[in-house]
């Protein structure tokens, strides 16, 4: 018995719960939080992502300042982002199959903030409606 | 030292919260997730959610269309439910004590959705304030 | 590898935030829950907080009833107060670092309330844009 929890980008949160119903998972809940993850160190995504804010400041989507700032939040990892946390209860058979849908369904080109998933050992659950306990509260 | 999850409905929130300070737990927390369990199979509960939504259409309370697509999403689960998840610290004697506080104040005649504990192993505790570590963290 | 969750105060959010960066740690989330610790026992601190919501009263910024009730909750331990959860992802030989620094920059003048941190196992973490897995995943 294992509880998963996905740390994931807010517009994959449809695409998540579609795989984690179709991989069959017993009930999970969805929250959103603000998170952070490996700061980036690839000087060609520094440089893709400082272009992309100097863009948006010249469009006038944000202005100069809010992009400078961004910039230098982005680079010492002092910047959160809102994420969609999902924690999900699992028999251990069923692990490797649900991180492998939750993979799929969050996987981009290779773009820095994919997410993260952990696995935590379950000791005991208890399904209130019926006061069935263990592995059957998890059907 | 374990931590105790449990996922109940909005609306038992204070029940709970009386409940697990009567069981004398120690600290706890409280937030409002949206969450899914298991899907209902059983016939006679989805007639019964059908006619449900079906008669609140016909009242007007929803319209006809949003009735429609609740009985849909209910059927096939992906529908997800405001739920209040708690997240409790307990002594590891006391889990079982704390385990029938919240069942009994989640309890209700045999209605799909009352709810999921879990129980997790905590490797160790720290109160902030003293320095206390392990048990003595948790009182 | 391990989970580690601190539940701190609300106005110490950046001096968290920032004590984990120092500290290195990789990932982490932050979200907003109500919670509650040990209720107060020492007479002092209670006749204190009395004091003070008094005073408040007299003061006109709460009213008279609201400091009663605020009393009240707050010496049957019921009250729900405001706090942030942190959940950060660590290897094993870095949880005593960043347990003193979660420490350091919550630590007030004995003040209750200054919150707790615990520890829990990971079973296995998996990094969604590389497929890296176990301890590889936080770096």
């Amino acid at each position: 018995m294992k509880e998963i929890m996905a740390v994931v980008r807010m517009n994959k949160t449809n695409a998540t719960k579609k795989a984690l119903i179709e991989a069959g998972v017993a009930g999970f809940t969805a929250i959103k939080v603000l998170g952070r993850g490996k700061p980036v160190e690839d000087e060609a995504v520094i440089q893709e992502r400082k272009n992309k804010l100097l863009e948006m400041a010249v469009h006038e989507s944000i202005d100069a300042e809010e992009a400078e700032r961004q910039v230098v939040s982005f680079l010492d990892g002092s910047r959160l982002f809102p994420r969609r946390l999902f924690t999900i209860l699992a028999h251990d058979d069923d692990v490797p199959r649900i991180i492998e849908a939750i993979t799929k369904a969050n996987k981009t080109e290779n773009n820095v903030g994919d997410g993260t998933i952990f696995v935590m050992p379950i000791a005991d659950a208890v399904r209130v409606r019926t006061g069935e306990a263990g592995e059957a509260a998890i059907w």
